[in-house]
């Protein structure tokens, strides 16, 4: 039987199983550190990838998802944040050589959203839109039952659309993007300097907050963290109109840490995409809804990339 | 022989054309005003298509340009600006029970759009941006050789990013949207009000301006006509590094009465995306020109949806 190997590559985590051709449950599947003293993350990678190859079965291809730009279609990671090293890398080239079979890779936001439209909560949709917002904010699209690449792959920088010009500052370096306003950095950030300012709350001023202590003050009902929600999930609202605009989907799908904090986020998100739409047929069959494969979304979507070679 | 009729549907007129299989050389080609007395808008767009029927061919199918949001899928359009009573109507059945073939319909912005992907300057290009700038913004994305439509066809409404919340009035009735900055009914506006507020100009005060006069004044020197021009090449630039991060195009196509303006609009604009872009990539390969088939574009564009008979 053919067998698929997939690998989600992280800044802290590299994580690889093996699958069978019928079936999402692996045959064997390892997790190690990125990083370590002895070994570059490119050789850790490699012998993670040996671990689970398979005994006795062929290995049809490899997909792996991995953080930053890439260009899937010539296989090289132009940067990998938090991996040292890893500019312009050659990694499809690199581990063809080193296993003898078909490699894939792409952007984890993207194939988290092929993960969710092939695995998850968007099987049976032809238009995706997938926002994953953690410490920044990445996205996929599928449009017409296809991954949205461009030219160099490197559509779908949802995080990085201008909501307001000369706004704060985002961590791309450039100004008043979504991910300035709704990501868990910037929920935090606002906060730091409304307490900084004098403002009360329950939540302690002059020290690091992360976007996971302001989401629980807010459930216990502090007026400053439930603010915070409140302006990213406006500006989040703000930028949705925006791609339902762009893209007319049938369903977003919300991943990451801080949409965990739900409502405190969706609520006013979802009173302002009423307001914004240009006409209400945008939200006509649309479904909103949160991530079903959560971690493994990465996974999952770099299955389904080995099992497409669709790039 | 087989033939394909295309169909440019405007508010003020209606243009109609026969077409053989291998050429974009009419057979006929007629024109009529829209609106007129004695007769509905669609009695006369019937008549002006019976009016240019080939004579003992066989005619393969018929593809309309529509103004305004349409559903490709339903060939249903939703509202026609300035053609009165064109409300949820269900143009394509229509036409097909009066003439007993095929009949496709889209957008005009989109099918500008593939117009210029299939017969000029976009050929040979998988994504294309297509942006028409005139009293409104309207726009047409190609990605991986296909229109892009969404779930209803809604997609690509590229005019409605909103680039300043509570910014100007857009013509849609929501505020600061790329048309509400850029357009030429949004420069015409600007310089009204800055007249009115008393700065200097050869420009009269105390009336309605075009964009076109404006332009005038521009390449003669005025100052404040010139800023008009630089104050819409800004925000348009902001917005098509939007449009870049999220469709990553090969080339971006201008179309529309107000980008005959040139360097005026595009010089602001040019340097304004290359400070906005996240990454220099966006930049690489890029083509941005204007039109090749100028009023063309629609009727090229129907024509090329009633031979590929894609919706």
């Amino acid at each position: 039987m053919k067998t698929h190997i997939a690998i989600d590559v992280g800044g802290t985590q590299l994580r690889a199983a093996c699958y069978p051709s019928d079936s999402v449950i692996p045959l064997k599947l390892n997790k190690i550190t990125t990083q370590s003293s002895d070994a570059t993350p490119l050789e850790r990678l490699t012998a993670l990838i040996s671990s689970i190859w398979p005994d006795g079965q062929e290995v049809a291809a490899i997909g792996l998802a991995v953080p930053g730009p890439t260009n899937p279609y010539q296989g090289i990671i132009y940067t990998a944040p938090n991996i040292p090293g890893w500019d312009n890398l050659p990694l499809v080239g690199l581990l063809q050589e080193k296993f003898n079979v078909p490699v894939f890779l792409g952007n984890d936001a993207n194939l988290a959203a092929l993960g969710e439209w092939q695995f998850g909560v968007g099987r049976g949709h032809h238009h995706l839109l997938y926002l994953t917002i953690s410490t920044g904010i990445g996205g996929g699209v599928i449009l017409d039952d296809r991954l949205l690449l461009g030219m160099h792959g490197l559509a779908t920088e949802l995080g990085h659309i201008t909501l307001v010009p000369d706004g704060p500052l985002c961590g791309c370096g450039k100004r008043g993007h979504l991910e300035a306003f709704s990501s868990g950095t910037a929920i935090a950030r606002w906060v730091e300097q409304e307490l900084a300012a004098g403002k009360p709350s329950t939540l302690p001023s002059n020290q690091k907050l992360s976007a996971r202590e302001i989401s629980a003050a807010a459930q216990q009902g502090d007026a400053l963290a439930k603010a915070a929600f409140h302006r990213a999930g406006t500006y989040l609202g703000i930028a949705l109109a925006n791609y339902l605009h762009a893209f007319n989907p049938s369903i977003i799908i919300f991943g990451g840490g801080v949409s965990r904090s739900g409502e405190l986020l969706f609520a006013p998100m979802r009173a302002i995409l009423r307001e914004q739409v240009i006409s209400p047929q945008y939200l006509a069959d649309l479904t909103i809804t949160t991530a079903a494969l959560g971690d493994e979304s990465g996974l999952m979507g770099a299955l389904a990339l080995a099992r497409s070679g669709m790039m």
